[in-house]
């Protein structure tokens, strides 16, 4: 299943809104295929993995197949995959993850057994549905998942009080945000960041391990409440479909994942919108970049929202922590207390 | 080299103000003796070394040495260790770092020589002169080893507007703060923390592998530029000999070492003087412990110090960085730019 989590993560930044999945196929103790979904509409990954095995000479009959994610059981742009397993003659299929997704929720793993498949379930199922974090929650919940990037100094600061700010965390960093940005389907930001930076917000890194043009362009947000944004009027209007929004950010969410099919959403604005984010407990996963230097009681806070008593505070679960460059990347989970 | 770096670091909270040594006796590829210095006065880790072999039955005759510093030449409250090597037929001695004091300086190395020992000098020296920070810096220059401590959120808040603080970081982090106060020859606090949360700066641990009552007490020093603490008035009085101190901090660090031996220096202070520390480039290590919350920008900041630009930020760089609890711990070196 290891493998097939390797297969499944070469799709990350492709497939959306599709989840990303790999595939094995073994036999006699032997891998005689292996496949991942690279792209909605194109076939998923169990029949790449059946036609790489029949492709090299192998007879399917009777062999065992690994996949991270339920296998479909209906036809969508391309047939179900549980039958093209049964069609194979696979014996067993191993699966890591149910998917939530309505259309199939359980009914992949009925139609194998129905066929007389043996079906084990929940094999590495942490590791796989981390994967599709923001697929699985939206279809659980209707909410996208949602990813706060911020940067900053030692003592919280991201910016000198006159708004100098570039740049205070290294190259390294930096590139490693691109990650996060090519595996969201939208990036939310604030008028501020617009006046302040007009900043591009483009995927740009060479070193995604993927073509920059396979990468479906994620929807672009710009919150602003206050009406100070004009349309067309700064540079990420020429790079990007922007959607201005002036309402509330829980009825954003709702219909980014119900009208845009954007399940994987990250948030990369200043402290005003960062704030109001997280004091709306909206944030799945903070992602803190924090640069070794201090810059002082006077430059600029990392989240403007007020806590009353500690009692009120904000609290997560940190999950990761490492080093990128001469920075610190930590990765936290949202607690819900 | 590594076992007797082990050694020495058994006495790091108790020998100052001399440095934490550890030694091995080493005869046909066997450990013969294994010692360390444990308390001023007591003998050096050599003739603890030494003085086990002997006891096993075994003749130091031709036998390989291994020291974490240099062996003593001169003859201070115990005889020189040199001598106890040669008197003991050690052929070769290896040396981790040579020693700066000015008693011996390269002295201990020449005696040995001098008595037709074969020496061979900085093997592992990094990791055996980072045991005696202060005790190497002091001797090479006058100053102290200053080693700041911090506790905040990932937003660099130590305290709610409020003054709440109790408690932001978990019991590890605090446990772990024992080991910092109990390698430290003083402590300096500052006058608002007395008056704020009048704590009593002791060394409570019962986890430190040593009995509490081998630590020298640190020296506690409260700085006090307005002169708003009044001897006796608080409860740290109690518990220490307190120098209250209202001159400015460089005096004060080149007074703590040539006055009252002490090279092992903790800052355990609030905002304002904290950031004077960093301000004015004194310290040399900087340990944050940070938890994982939020607490906003009106909560209370770490450092109290004004940077102007980017370029006049205090930079550091990542030494170690560790979980402890559910909080991490960062260890920096402050960076001479």
């Amino acid at each position: 299943m290891q493998l097939a989590i390797s297969e499944a993560k070469k799709g990350i930044y492709t497939t959306r809104p599709n989840p990303a999945v790999g595939s094995l196929i073994v036999k006699d103790g032997r891998i005689i295929g292996t496949g991942f979904h690279p792209k909605a509409g194109q076939p998923h990954a169990e029949v790449f993995a059946l036609r790489q095995a029949r492709n090299s000479g192998f007879d399917t009959q009777g062999a065992c197949a690994y996949v991270t994610l339920e296998p479909c059981s209906h036809t969508g742009r391309t047939p179900p995959c549980a039958d093209a397993l049964i069609n194979a003659g696979i014996r067993r299929v191993v699966v890591a993850s149910l998917d939530p997704n309505p259309k199939v929720a359980g009914n992949g793993i009925k139609k194998l057994k129905a066929a007389g498949i043996e079906v084990i379930v929940g094999v590495c199922a942490d590791e796989a549905m981390a994967l599709n974090a923001g697929f699985l929650k939206a279809m659980a919940t209707g909410m996208p998942y949602v990813r706060l990037k911020m940067a900053g100094s030692i003592d919280g600061r991201t910016a000198m009080a006159s708004g100098e700010s570039k740049w205070i965390t290294g190259n390294e960093a930096r590139e490693d945000v691109q990650k996060l940005r090519a595996m969201s389907a939208a990036i939310i930001t604030g008028s501020g960041t617009i006046l302040a930076d007009d900043p591009l917000l483009t995927v740009r890194s060479q070193q995604l391990g993927v073509a920059i043009d396979q990468i479906p362009a994620p929807k672009i947000v710009v919150v602003d409440r206050r009406g100070r944004i004009q349309k067309g009027a700064h540079q990420i209007f020429n790079h990007h479909d922007v959607l201005l929004w002036r309402e509330d950010l829980t009825t954003l969410l709702k219909q980014l994942v119900s009208v845009h099919q954007c399940y994987d959403v990250m948030v990369e604005a200043g402290a005003s919108l960062s704030g109001a984010f997280i004091a709306s407990g909206l944030v799945d996963e903070l992602i803190v970049y924090q640069a070794p230097c201090i810059l002082g009681h006077t430059a600029r806070s990392m989240f403007a929202c007020e806590v009353q008593t500690l009692a009120h505070q904000h609290r997560f679960d940190l999950t990761s922590v490492d080093k990128i460059g001469r920075d610190l990347r930590m990765i936290y989970k949202t607690l819900n207390t």
